[in-house]
């Protein structure tokens, strides 16, 4: 894995009708979002949910691969007709689409060649150029066209072949977070925190305050995130010596 | 509310960096998006999470507000330096940004005057030319300013308030969803299911298939939408008829 001296941004496209409809509850994003930055320093900065039509999957690839240096897409690589992911993505880059020699060859053999039917056939075709993305739990690839990489939707599949991205990204720095979580509510710490936060602006230290309900009390959590440690530890310090200052307790 | 002929399109912007980062699992996108739709015939065809950074708030509400009939944004309306979503829309629109007069009434008589702190006030920091998004549970209001109407971003105090949009929308035509979770695999009905996509293609039918496991168990939901009810009957039948004829049984 190459190494890049700061933090990578990429965005996550999530294509599926299931999601958008709220039938389905999108359980993907965080954990992408977590394992890219804890693993290889890339901080996802924009997603989308979009549905399974191609102009829109085209016009959101094409816009996205742009903004970003990484994409990476989940849903509609499966054999059914709604899986539309591998074309449109051929269509953005204008390449052609079709048989992966390699993700054939590995269907055939998972299925037989007895029970390789046209639908589980369909999951080899990708557009030109592609290379595959390993797929331990149910054989049929991802893949990765440029700086587009394309992953299932279904959770437990797309986190079994997760590892498999590392050796297509370049590993930038990780941002490390730290968090307080505070018997108090956000009004009563808003100030100091805003005074806090403008300190470290130009150091690359961001803090998110969110409240929370637990056992029946409210609470805050103050989130500071960071790719710069040493930063991140002197607002941290100077974080609690605020709650100090202020007599608010700490939740355990 | 006002009725009109067609299903609405709307979008969701989710503002906030815990939610890109991974650390807090969105909720509120499924619940928007299926209340949506039940109670006011208005479908999410678009949902984008931002960060907390003013310009790309600014750029996402003008461009998703042009492009849909609709726009709902939740987090980023509290009393934390944070909290930037209001300032970030006046600016969008070109309004000025300040108290709104029920809401510092609505806050000040919630909190009382000698509680009614900075961070609280904050809370009254509106786009010139809002209306209220009255709130039950905490007192804070969202609004609504053009077509984009702003909700939290915690998911309780957004469920209490959600039936307080109804009256600033128009009223669409519902999508219906219908669907068979079969003892089956995707690709030994997607040539089936494909021929029938394409028969009700233009009778707005989509159908979606999506691989389930349950119960160690491996199967596929078979999903049918659409705002006609007759065409949506009509396809379910021909479904079923394929699974009868194909021998597949049906999860109960």
């Amino acid at each position: 894995m190459k190494k890049a001296k700061k933090n990578i941004k990429a965005a996550i496209l999530i294509i599926g009708n299931e999601v958008l409809s709220g039938r389905t509850q999108d359980l993907n994003v965080s954990f992408i979002s977590h394992w890219l930055n804890i693993n290889c320093g890339i901080s996802v900065k924009e997603v989308r949910i979009i549905p399974d039509i191609e102009k829109i999957i085209i016009f959101n690839v094409r816009d996205l691969s742009k903004k970003f240096k990484y994409v990476f897409t989940t849903g509609g690589i499966g054999p059914t007709h709604d899986d539309i992911t591998a074309l449109s993505i051929a269509k953005a880059f204008k390449v052609k689409y079709g048989f992966n020699k390699e993700a054939y060859s590995i269907l055939e053999k998972y299925y037989g060649k007895n029970y390789f039917n046209e639908g589980r056939k369909k999951m080899a075709k990708m557009p030109s150029g592609s290379s595959l993305i390993y797929n331990p739990s149910s054989a049929a690839p991802g893949f990765k066209i440029k700086n587009v990489l394309c992953l299932p939707g279904v959770p437990s599949i797309l986190k079994s072949m997760i590892g498999n991205l590392k050796k297509y990204l370049i590993r930038g720095k990780v941002v490390t977070e730290k968090s307080i979580s505070l018997y108090t509510v956000e009004s009563n710490i808003a100030l100091e925190l805003e005074v806090i936060q403008n300190k470290y602006l130009n150091k690359n230290v961001t803090i998110g305050s969110y409240p929370f309900f637990r056992l029946g009390k409210v609470g805050v959590s103050v989130v500071l995130r960071s790719d710069n440690n040493l930063s991140l530890d002197k607002c941290h310090n100077d974080i609690k010596k605020m709650i100090s200052l202020k007599k608010i307790k700490i939740f355990k």
